[in-house]
Formats: structure tokens, C-alpha cells, sequence
């Protein structure tokens, strides 16, 4: 890993570029971590909301009120681009996955930011080469991809351009690291980037099983929280395996391999899917929670990742 | 869900056949459950380091000496297979995975198990009607492949053959319930049943990154551990996307299924690996945890699946 140490995040200046649920999640991160934060939008009702949303998540997210208070002090919002973006060090930009939109706006952001600063882009969808070609500045263009919400979530891909310096690099990577996230580095552009590639691999093999009838929603939820989700939640898929075996990941896929070539070969995750299999899951789904209580389950999830990744950290304390 | 109730589940006389990694594990959750436990195997060391096992994993997994010792004293340990089946309510076949032994076992199996007991067996690559076609009884044979090991993960997945009786899946849905395991039906035989399909489709695809040089060991371990599982340990793959928007799945999917099929479309979990590949994972994981400490990592593993299991029953009964 070469992380750069950024110390003194906290006398840094952000600007989050986009007052939609993602970038007022990204407030809420640098915020935190004790950076200026100034939120730009065009539309004055989503400064509203955003600054609604970010009090709201806050009074959950910290226990004391002046804490939360403090921090949501530290966040500006601005409808206009240039106010917003001076001084910045770092530029968060969570605009719509449109690529004339972001192409143009990253044009306009390498413009008017100041010469040192590092832009990023949320997009999950757009590759960094179809947009940052036109930028004077690209080497300090790069994908800074989140999970919604980062502020819950802390993995955040990391993916350069062909033009993105290693110094960009590595000083987005010391800075997300500083504010709490877990960087991780996409060394070649691809699409979906890692975290929704592996996700979308279950959910095609999932919405094959449930389409064919091998199974129902219930099943599938359960084989993952009451299976494989036990060991991957402070385990990832490869040291799941390697702690498998008592002569670890080469005694065990010496045995497990030719069982995962011959399941690998058997998979359907880009099965065609029924038309109607969507509505057949959202049906069940809304058994179990009825749309009207998600806001409620939301807050509980959100609740229960922070809880979780304390229970996390304190167990990896153990083995160190 | 229409699992029978099993009341005086303490009453119940269990047989597990053969006396490995998989059969001594099955003795605990029923002797943890009350039952009174056969094991059977040919080997008498095979039946000593069961004993010994037995008693070891209950130490870590018990934490009163009192409890564990009560436990292993209804574990009882057999070379002779008619007595270890006589009296048998619940027969567990875990053997060697080879067809041939298989079938020839289960007709043995049957012969010798009084009328009314379940055979299930724990394989994990044979399909049922494999090997259960030869028996007198077919309609009390099953599947019930579990989780290694099944006293940690309670996922079980229960699947027929053509001659298996709904009222025999009924019951062993009932009796496998309350010896604390959470069985899952796979409604028609399939290779790698359900969990491991899942499994299989994340490591391909995981094999398919690192191999084509996107991403290194590391990145795809956080991904997982500091992405996808923070939900996916109390939400499963479906519920997380129900929980992604305001109005639900529904709402979630008109905006993310064109993505998706996109991503699905692209993904490579059938890549033909490097034949070095497992190998310089190997050395990757061992840079980690070196193989010497492998036995030691398990442990922990172990006791924070135990811990993670009990922190997220609580985080369950908050909702309800």
C-alpha cells in the first residue's frame, strides 16, 4: 500500500459538486473528518434539501448534538460555481451520469479550480478516459467512486485516466484514507469497477435461480445472511478460503478447484430475464417490509452499519 | 415457510455417518440441540480424532465447562454401523463425495435404519437422484448440505429427489430448525445447489480481475469486507436493493436494471485462469497470515462468527 500521511485534513477545503444524495453524503464525510465543505448546486432547492439532509443524517450518525451541530457548521452551500470552487484543495464531483454533462463540467471545474487541486468524480457508470480528455489539466482528474452512503460505506474506488498522475493518485488515496474511507485502486479502467461487478455476479446468478425456479427471494436472502455473508463480513472471498484449509489457500484450492472450474462453467448470471421477474420479487419483498415502512428500515440499516463496524474494528483488534 | 414444528427435539436419537471434518460437526449441533449422537466410521483414528475434535471445538464454542462437558458426554462413538443406526430417528450421511460409495451406502443405509428414520446426506457435488434411486426407501432419503462447518453457519440446504416425500422434507426442514440450523429448500436439483453457486460467482469473477491485472488480492478482500458484506450480513442481496431507494425495490430497479444488465452482460465469472494464478494468490494471502498461523486464524474466525451471530440477532430484534 503506499498511502501517502495526510496530516492536517482538517485544515482542508473541499468543494462537493452536486447537492443530490450523493453529494451531500460526500459533505457529510469531509465534514466529519473536519474540512471546510463547500456544496454547489444549480438548483437552489437542492441546497435546501441537501442542507435538511445533512442535519437530519448527522442527529443519527453522532450521539451529541453539539458534535453534529459542529460538524454541520463546517458545511457552506452555493449556487454559484466559481464562489464554490475557490480555495478548494479537493473537488468532489457528483453531477448526473450524463458523459456530455460531466465531460463539459470537468472541462469548466479544471478551469476555474486552483492549479493544485485534485478532481474527482463519483460517476459508477462512465469510464475516466470518455470524460477528462478535454480538461487542461487531466493528470489531476481521476474516478473517486463511493458506495452510497459513504458517510456509512467506506470502500471508494479509486481509477486514473490514461492521463491521471501517480502523484493525483496517491494524493486522492491520502486524503479519502484521512477522511476514513477505504480506497481501493482500479489499476485499469473496466466497467462497473470492482464492488459492482461482484455484486451484480450474485445478482444474476440470484435472479437466475429465482427466474428458473430453483428457489425463492427468501432463499436466496437467507444462503447469504445465514451463510456466506458470516465469514465475508470481516473476511473477504479469497482469505474465506485460505482460512478453509489448516494448510490454508493452497492445500484448500488444491482440493476446491476443479469443483469451482466445473461451477464457474454452470453459472447464468446474464440469464435473459422474465419480464415479469422484478414485479414477482418486489411483490415478496414488500411482504416482508411494505414500501411505506423503507424510510424506517433505512434508518435502522444505517444504524446498524455503524454498529456493525464497531463490533468489526474491536474484533480485528483481537487478532492483532 | 412451512417448517414443522419439532417439539422434545432432546428426545431425538441422531446417527452421523463417518467421522470427519464434516460428520463430527454435525455431532455437535445435535448433541448441542440434546440429542443423543451416533458417530460411525471404519476408522477407529478417524473416531478418536472426532472425539478429541468434539470435545476441542466445544471448549472454544461453550464457554461453561459444565455445558461443554454435558454435551460431549451424549456423543457416542461407533466402528460397528448396525448398532450406530439402531434406534436412529435422524440419520446424517457425510462419507467420502464418490458416487459409487455413495449409492452403495445409502442402500445399506436404508436396510439397515428403522422404518420410519430420515437418511439425508451432506454432499456438496452429487445431485440425489444420483445416488438414492437404489434404496428400498427412496421416499426418506434427501439432501441437507450444510455449511462447514455447521455448528457456526446455519444455513442448510435441503434438496429432494424425484422419490423423496414432501412429508420427509417436512420433517427434516422441522428437526434440522430446532437443532439451530436455517434450512433452505432448493426446489429442483441443480450442481453447487444454491450457496456455493453464489460463492462461485463472486470468486469467478474475483479470479477474472486479479488474473487480467485490474486489481490485486487486497482490493477485492476490501471491496467485499468494507463494501458489500457491511450489508449483506444482516440484508440480503435482494433486501439491500429494496432498501436503496425511498420507494423500494421497485422504485430501485426501474432506475438500476438497464445497469445491470449492462454489467452482467460484460462479467467473466467462466475466465480460464493463468495456471499460476492460485499459486501468487497463495503467496499474497500467506504475506498476511502465513500458513503456521492458519490453525490460530481459525479460532478467531470461529469466535467471531459466534460473537457477529449474537450482535446481529440483537440488531434483529431492534426492528422488530
Amino acid at each position: 500500500m503506499t498511502t501517502a500521511a495526510v496530516s492536517g485534513i482538517e485544515a482542508m477545503n473541499v468543494a462537493c459538486m452536486g447537492a443530490g444524495t450523493i453529494g451531500r453524503a460526500w459533505a457529510i464525510v469531509f465534514a466529519r473528518a473536519g474540512c471546510r465543505v463547500r456544496v454547489y448546486d444549480v438548483s437552489a432547492a437542492a441546497l435546501d434539501g441537501a442542507a435538511r439532509s445533512v442535519m437530519d443524517t448527522l442527529a443519527v450518525l453522532v450521539p451529541d448534538n453539539a458534535d453534529a451541530a459542529a460538524i454541520a457548521s463546517r458545511v457552506s452551500y452555493h449556487d454559484d460555481l466559481r464562489e464554490a470552487v475557490s480555495g478548494a484543495d479537493y473537488i468532489q464531483e457528483s453531477v448526473t451520469e450524463d458523459l456530455q454533462a460531466k465531460q463539459e463540467f470537468f472541462e469548466l471545474l479544471d478551469r476555474l479550480a486552483q492549479p493544485d487541486a485534485l478532481i474527482a468524480s463519483s460517476t459508477s457508470q462512465l469510464a475516466p478516459s470518455q470524460f477528462m480528455h478535454t480538461a487542461s489539466h487531466p493528470e489531476r482528474c481521476l474516478v473517486a467512486h463511493p458506495v452510497n452512503p459513504p458517510y456509512l460505506i467506506p470502500v471508494v474506488e479509486l481509477c486514473a485516466s490514461p492521463w491521471t498522475s501517480g502523484e493525483a493518485l496517491r494524493r486522492a488515496e491520502g486524503i479519502l484514507t484521512a477522511a476514513g474511507m477505504a480506497p481501493v485502486r482500479v489499476r485499469k479502467e473496466i466497467r462497473g469497477f470492482l464492488l459492482n461487478r461482484l455484486q451484480a455476479a450474485v445478482l444474476g446468478e440470484a435472479l437466475h435461480l429465482i427466474d428458473q425456479g430453483y428457489c425463492g427471494v427468501g432463499d436466496i436472502e437467507r444462503v447469504m445472511t445465514d451463510g456466506l455473508a458470516l465469514r465475508w463480513a470481516f473476511l473477504g472471498p479469497l482469505t474465506t478460503g485460505h482460512l478453509n484449509a489448516a494448510g490454508g489457500y493452497r492445500e484448500y484450492m488444491g482440493k476446491f478447484r476443479e469443483a469451482l472450474r466445473q461451477m464457474t462453467g454452470d453459472l447464468h448470471v446474464n440469464h435473459a430475464w422474465s419480464p415479469q421477474i422484478f414485479d414477482a420479487i418486489a411483490d415478496e419483498l414488500e411482504r416482508r417490509i411494505p414500501a411505506a415502512e423503507v424510510p424506517a428500515a433505512q434508518r435502522w440499516r444505517d444504524r446498524t452499519i455503524v454498529e456493525l463496524r464497531s463490533f468489526l474494528d474491536r474484533r480485528k483488534e483481537v487478532r492483532r
